[in-house]
């Protein structure tokens, strides 16, 4: 069993940010088994963690991630079943790591470096937030070799317009983080060097905040986003009462007033 | 009880357009419940009045609008329920406003000048249309203050990119006018001294239309956005059928095969 | 009765890429009962087809097309029911026709020279792709005559922000190609003398692919498009699955890793 200390780094500072770093760069930070149940323990326990402000999603090497491991999908053929079960196991697992990304309390900022395929760009798609630099490169790839990047199109749709999802996953075709930053896959690409400044200074504004407030609008952003206007405002009007009866708010809200430093009781 | 005609100027030209101007400066025009209480007043006697073809909504002073009133807020914790009936009060009323701005048979415009920020963000959003000052700036900060923009975000989140929200949301950064023409809150910024023709330029465009033809729109336009994509259809083809047999369709569709001006029953 | 092949042309290279040209010049390539029939059963034709891998929309003429035939409209009026029938079979016509491109199993390319108006801009929006001449020129310009583009919006508002979309419907303004291709009602614009060559290279890429892939994947995307999250993940999984089952899928990953070229059982 692969040691999650070797393809997953994680490194929390002492100002709540938490830096996990995807490093199996042999395979491409390719999401094998082990590298989804490294990244679902993660973000389980940073978001149960209280230490933990917001998260950062990094990569060590020329991939920040290659979308499923190939090799394992292939080998999974062997059974008995030609691998349905196997990939079901394995289709559920990916798509709840994308989903824990989302539903994780926690703010998640991609720092994407390199070439982030496949499930590799649905994974920038989930998270909150991603900044890229400027060599950083983005594909929905799998229509090349006969598997169509469908549930990677399921972050991507919630992502950019729809031609430009088709573009994407139609051709196959890479495009540039600048593109990237066009079209509303990530909010920014900078120049490499300046990447991780970048995300740091996106970091420390988020970490600086509530934390329950964080998780509060985390939550209510992504369940009002699926209702109809009606039933959201009604929804997020009841989550502002019991956000502004909830201590973070009247702290800060008589800070802001009294023009003094708000004290979270969260920290 | 605060007289109307001084904190929101309405002002209602002879070509049909109503220009409602935010006029209480002094609080930033801040959505206290006096100016919820105008707003939600005249987007209700500008949809009923046959006179008024659009409505173009602006502000006076520094600020476009600031939000919510929090001094109000904080005041209403001192009942013993620590306020929860009077922030749902003040919300469902807000949330009223903005729902009766896309509920408006008359188009409504946005002339964003200064700051929108939070529930004044949300107000711009809510709008069908937005031209901003280019020295105009938008955020949704409630998250500096520990009480997050939930319902500004409801709709925010409908008219930008979903980073493109997350990013304003879980920073709170103000955003300059030609970024929100970038990402989709506003239609376009325009250099302060011509933002007031550009706008009069686009109220008469829309004034110039058959009333009864924008109402149909309008309210399909919303009505079909939040249904799959057959049920929108015969949904919008029934409208569709039903605007054909109207009395300013025959006679705009005659006019325009016969080249001449069409003369709409509505006026 | 008009024959099919002088109102709209169907040319089917040996490489799958089937070109549908509109033909009806002096009608502005209208959408007459005629023309409708026409795509229909071109778009039905073309589906069932295993020789047609890609399709691509294009249009003779200064006009891609005008929208409906506002004489046939007109003439409809005629009846005892002031033509409500009529309107009824027209509108169920054509939304049928813009609801048989997003059905269809092959990927559907609309190559813009001159003037989308109305339901021809509708069908520009309707289709996978978009690729036009950089002095095309796109409008929903039914409100101009009282008749307010309600089912064009439909297409519209799925393809582009809603500032967008509302300012095209309440202006009835036309946009250029380079606006189009900004807010994403195309996926790029190009110099006139380049835009068949860019079709061409954008459908030999999507015609390369295997075409059971390209199927599953397009539908999984209008359907997965419309359910929630969970739901949407639930259901792109079990595509997924099936996908990785399917022959083409075994074929392209085995390609792969053994870096050689895949063999499509569909062709």
């Amino acid at each position: 069993m692969t040691n999650h200390s070797d393809i997953l780094l994680r490194d929390l500072a002492p100002d709540g940010i938490l830096r996990l770093t995807m490093n199996d760069e042999r395979r491409r930070n390719a999401l094998s088994e082990a590298m989804l149940s490294e990244l679902g323990a993660a973000f389980a326990d940073a978001g149960a963690d209280p230490a933990v402000r917001v998260i950062v999603l990094a990569a060590n090497g020329p991939a920040f991630c290659a979308g499923h491991d190939l090799k394992e999908m292939t080998a999974g053929r062997q059974a008995p079943d030609r691998g349905r079960a196997y990939f079901e196991y394995v289709m559920a697992q990916c798509s709840g790591v994308m989903q824990a990304i989302v539903n994780c309390p926690k703010p998640v900022i991609a720092e994407v470096t390199g070439v982030a395929t496949a499930a590799g760009c649905q994974l920038v798609a989930s998270c909150d937030l991603a900044l890229a630099s400027d060599t950083a490169r983005f594909s929905t790839p799998g229509v090349h070799i006969g598997l169509f990047c469908s549930t990677p199109m399921v972050a991507l749709s919630r992502n950019v317009a729809s031609k430009h999802a088709m573009e994407m996953l139609l051709t196959g075709d890479m495009i540039s983080a600048t593109r990237a930053a066009e079209i509303g896959l990530v909010n920014d690409a900078v120049p490499e060097d300046a990447l991780r400044d970048a995300v740091a200074e996106m970091a420390g504004k988020v970490a600086a905040k509530s934390t329950m407030t964080l998780a509060t609008g985390k939550r209510a952003f992504y369940a009002q986003r699926e209702k109809p206007l009606a039933e959201a405002y009604d929804y997020a009007s009841q989550v502002m009462v019991d956000n502004m009866l909830a201590h973070d708010a009247e702290e800060g809200i008589g800070a802001f007033i009294e023009k003094r430093a708000a004290q979270w009781q969260d920290r």
